[in-house]
């Protein structure tokens, strides 16, 4: 069957939802279209809390009342072909779909290590649909030992969460000599290994899985060190890679990043055909080099910018770059990060200047539910630049990193920071004389005085 | 007793104190005195919490450890005079400080307003020292009913608080039509009055104390409206006036806003003597004019501009006046302010265009403790320069109000917020599809397209 549209969008994850609303905004006139090629998608960043937090797995789809609410058409469907030619998507079942303007939000899909026993049932990759989710839960809550491979956030944040599930041993495994290693220092990540440990958690560092053992089901794996541990299931949470096969194959540049090569409009190499989120290439904010940063904020940052933009230049994009951002949270322990870390700057070569501070989120420290707060901010050491941060904290840590990220992005200096003006709260903020943000900054400029 | 001392600081609250540590750091030769007029100060923000929320008044106290530890002297005594030819400072014991610098960071106190039977005991100004919010919080708590008179930040921290003391019946008397007017539009400040009606709290708006009513004690007020209502205790929180006097005698000029005129290092019309704190005058961030915003936090922000630049200009100032800046918290609500109000905006001529967005502050929302959060953001219509915002939500709100600040502070635009790039956690923020900074610039936008 062939379908007209005006505006297509494949995919209908966060960048692809956000994509087609704001191109509602912005043409209210024009039929919109989204290829929904998942029957029932999950909230990407919400899957961990499925397994214990959250009553009902149910409670974490991704609904589709804001796409309807807006006129926005939702048609399940995967895209197997464009034409660029005629202007043509065509189906995996052979509906084919006209647009005007296409956008690519494909998404991306869990990295399947090549290790012996990969197959065996019990190994269980994070894919986003409801279904194979809900299968997955069921098997988790009746294995009696579970190993996570990956230390990242999909990996801790699983290994939080189901460290609560009563009954269940819970290992995890990280190849870095660090968790998180990508986005904290190592002062950091020594605090994420402590609270994990806590909770029960077996945290296995600088090894790898070489094989996966069992016959009909998983009975355990072997480590690169020769060991052998016993579990019954498996999660992997070691990346994704970008979905960029529809666009490979309709001729579209990649980027070196491997993913869908887009312009600071998210225009790819065909100015009909946009990219955003997963599968779109980044480039990097500090050294405009192709990254492969994965986050839904970001991707959504990205679908309002292409939405805006489909037929007209009408929002100039004003966030030069994709800054890593991210923030987590370990049974009542916050963490987030946001641009390079000290070890990155480094690593990429920038002449750096650290600052740390140390404190209570709450003034007085006597007040109830006071949390204990830690800073780290990297400046460029000649130019003052804030670069990146750090923090460790309670609830109001997860906004902290979001102050962080502003100034990143606004490239705020070192003497800025130290003449901020903030609001302070004896139940929400450090003192005024101690807050966080400003004293790690006066730290980094006493150590180039 | 004559001293001679190299940096004189005249005031050991919180702008005095982190002067004097700054100085330290910038000057580490120079000889530090700070003279200390309240034998045991409180920290100024953690008073309310002192009634109830603290396991003992003394938890509040401001320490001196800091400034012993940066080998600063602190001497008590009370500046009376300065001879700024010869550069000396005398003491109402006649003590005599001999300065190169001097400090000034005396302060403010609490407006008594001129009505019948205002000295009657058991009227209570918020004064800041130890021993007499002892007795203030022992008599409160013998009353049975309590007249709280104003109904901003202070008032409102004093009603939450001490509604928690059982059998205590609490009264709140505000002249103007709503709470927090000059913080927060109507749509904010109705929840606030609904949050503390809910604890019990008798709030009265549009409303005057014409008289406090008593012969030996306080038995109750009379209201402009001629009603009476029977109270054992009053506690005024109407604001504060800054403690000019030593700077006027001496003959410093002083600025339209009541404070000690400074410039923009904080320095005085004698280039010795510098002010900060709620003592000092502040220009408003919007325009320029003389503003009596009084907060710790804007103290300890001067107090650092000042610290740093008392022998020469060091660090140039990077805030460009001050905006009021504010967070609170009443049982579990959190709401927050920074710059300009739309009421306020529109007061002060400018033309502006709103955004606002409901929503919640964790996702999917069925996670345990998620909080309604509401955003408001303020935009010059024709710039699109953020002017102001305000947020009412859980306790993340604290540091999203910050966010906000560095934005106003960082003239951020309409469209940088429309594309920023922020992080979120399930358990942290809203959803990236729904983070509220970002849908309230996008509301505000489609007003103006």
């Amino acid at each position: 069957m062939r379908n007209k549209t005006e505006i297509l969008v494949v995919g209908a994850g966060p960048a692809g939802m956000v994509c087609a609303i704001t191109a509602r905004r912005y043409y209210p006139d024009k039929k919109i279209l989204v290829l929904k090629n998942i029957a029932n998608g999950c909230i990407p960043c919400g899957i961990p809390y499925m397994f214990s937090s959250l009553q009902s797995p149910q409670d974490n789809i991704l609904g589709m009342d804001a796409l309807i609410k807006n006129n926005i058409e939702v048609v399940p469907g995967e895209a197997a072909k464009i034409d660029r030619g005629s202007k043509l998507v065509t189906t995996t079942s052979s509906d084919e779909y006209q647009y005007e303007k296409l956008v690519l939000a494909t998404g991306s899909t869990p990295v399947i290590p090549n290790i012996p026993g990969i197959d065996i049932k019990g190994v269980y990759p994070v894919y986003k649909d409801l279904d194979y989710l809900k299968s997955c839960i069921e098997e988790i809550k009746r294995s009696k030992n579970v190993l996570i491979i990956g230390g990242g956030f999909i990996g801790i944040e699983f290994a939080d969460e189901i460290s609560k599930i009563p009954g269940l041993t819970v290992h995890l495994v990280e190849v870095l000599p660090a968790l998180l290693a990508n986005s904290f220092d190592r002062d950091f990540s020594l605090l994420v290994e402590g609270k994990l440990k806590a909770e029960g958690v077996n945290t296995i560092l600088n090894t790898k899985v070489t094989e996966i053992l069992g016959k009909e089901k998983v009975e355990g794996v072997r480590f690169d060190n020769g060991n052998e541990l016993k579990v019954d299931s498996i999660i992997l949470g070691i990346g994704a890679v970008p979905n960029t096969e529809l666009a490979k194959t309709a001729g579209l540049d990649l980027g070196k990043g491997r993913g869908i090569w887009a312009d600071e409009y998210m225009r790819t190499s065909d100015f009909d055909i946009f990219a955003v989120g997963d599968c779109a290439g980044k480039r990097d904010f500090y050294t405009r080099r192709d990254t492969a940063v994965m986050l839904a904020s970001t991707a959504t940052a990205e679908a309002r910018v292409a939405g805006a933009n489909l037929y007209q230049l009408k929002i100039i994009r004003e966030n030069k770059g994709t800054i890593a951002i991210y923030s987590t949270y370990i049974d009542g322990l916050v963490l987030g990060s946001a641009g390079l870390t000290e070890a990155s700057a480094k690593k990429e070569g920038f002449e750096i200047i650290v600052g740390t501070t140390e404190g209570v989120d709450k003034h007085p420290k006597g007040l109830p539910g006071a949390n204990k707060i830690k800073v780290k901010l990297i400046f460029a050491r000649q130019s003052g630049i804030l670069m990146g941060g750090q923090v460790l904290g309670g609830m109001s840590a997860g906004e902290m990193i979001n102050i962080i990220g502003m100034a990143i992005q606004q490239r705020v200096s070192i003497n800025e920071l130290e003449t901020l003006q903030m609001a302070t709260h004896p139940y929400l903020t450090s003192a005024p004389t101690m807050y966080p943000l400003v004293l790690a900054a006066q730290d980094a400029m006493a150590k180039i005085a």
